[in-house]
């Protein structure tokens, strides 16, 4: 009997022809099928939005033996239900990853990455899901090469059952810019914001309104708390946060509760 | 000495002319003075959604004592982001809202709403905030008025200290349709999702892509387990779940740590 190999879905928000995306590719080929479907352009911070009142377009790019890409004009989140319910409909992923992401997705940034949109969507349909991403500065060069043994270490453990994520739970790892030491930490999401949101850009002519454009300066709050993802990456660490899709604050629930 | 009184900011994702929007700004402004910033148009499904490359136009709709509405062409967090950056600059307000959506934002739905995305980013900005949400399905008539003395009665609580949000935690408050009975119910969030994410709606006849439209099926995984929010809002109750922004899953977490 011929054992199949797993099948591993991917997605990101960078687009479908982004580097970090072709160095997962290229790190979890070996070790599975993989279908690729992610959007057409930069989606960015896109969270876990969908698109209605617009058709999303499936473009084949490549097909070949144990290799799918397509793209599609949809956000990260469109593409995941999309492989679910086209390219992956009669075979199931085994495991969803996205990335790697150019630029940070730890502590707050969570809540408004399209690539963590994809793992979560991946979660909630009872998937093992990892986002990857580089803690790299915007318009910086990223070097993913640091990263990717730890890649390839997370996914062999998912696929071969040594690491089992319960139902529910999917993973944010980020690497720090250069080398990595002390490999994977696992860690809490920090307690962090981003401040002065919008630059002022002008008016418009025509209306004379106000003209902004989304700005912003990260602040973490709590820097020097270890075990955090901001602690670890600062120190040259990889971090991984264990997510949970259900956001219920059970503690106060429970007071609540007993009020 | 004259007591300033509150300042509520409220948001939604229905846009700055949806019906449910009038009703939450006609039950709260007896009580506070209120500052409005949303979008121009529908913006369901952005979840935290951040617009970059785009400027973003402040259009101020109506300056009166104690009221102020803007609209802008954000999503629901740029619209957050943006009236605490320009209208809300000077004078913190003391509770964010956003609603009343038209359509559930119950269990997973929270993942994917705008309304619940501006409600996140008041919560990240360390202020107390509530989305409020009407079970209603697309395309039939809302009738707003049943949810409305529970609105009141909490925005009371929250605003006299009667009711205290821990810093990170926000409230997701659905409405049945109809009477509600039992009035406000502290629960869980549902395990749930959607399936059949999308329908086929014929091909590109230029490019003989497939073309798909975002469709789905919402089912709720345990329908019959009492003190989630999909269970209260089944018996006609007004559910509210205390949602937390930091997702980190404590519990696997130490067991990883443990290892």
């Amino acid at each position: 009997m011929v054992k199949m190999r797993p099948l591993i879905l991917i997605s990101n928000d960078d687009g479908v022809h982004a580097e970090g995306l072709a160095c997962l590719l290229k790190t979890v080929s070996p070790l599975a099928d993989v279908v690729v479907l992610a959007p057409d352009t930069q989606q960015s911070g896109k969270s876990s939005a969908v698109t209605s009142g617009v058709d999303i377009e499936l473009r084949c790019l490549r097909k070949e033996a144990g290799l799918e890409v397509y793209a599609s004009n949809g956000t990260p989140v469109d593409c995941v239900k999309l492989a679910f319910y086209t390219v992956c409909r009669d075979r199931r992923p085994d495991l969803v990853l996205a990335g790697i992401n150019k630029g940070t997705n730890s502590s707050i940034n969570v809540i408004y990455s399209g690539t963590m949109g994809a793992v979560i969507e991946g979660c909630i349909n009872g998937i093992p899901s990892v986002g990857f991403s580089l803690c790299v500065n915007p318009g910086e060069p990223a070097d993913y090469s640091y990263g990717l043994p730890i890649v390839r270490k997370l996914v062999v453990e998912l696929l071969d059952g040594a690491l089992n994520l319960p139902t529910g739970v999917c993973l944010n790892v980020n690497f720090p810019v250069g080398p990595i030491e002390g490999g994977l930490q696992w860690c809490t999401q920090a307690v962090s914001k981003w401040t002065k949101e919008f630059d002022y850009v002008g008016v418009n002519k025509t209306t004379d309104n106000p003209l902004y454009t989304l700005g912003g300066e990260f602040v973490c709050m709590e820097p020097d708390r270890e075990g955090t993802d901001e602690y670890v990456l600062a120190h040259h660490g990889a971090s991984c946060v264990p997510l949970k899709i259900d956001m219920t604050d059970m503690h106060f629930l429970s007071a609540m509760k007993r009020k």
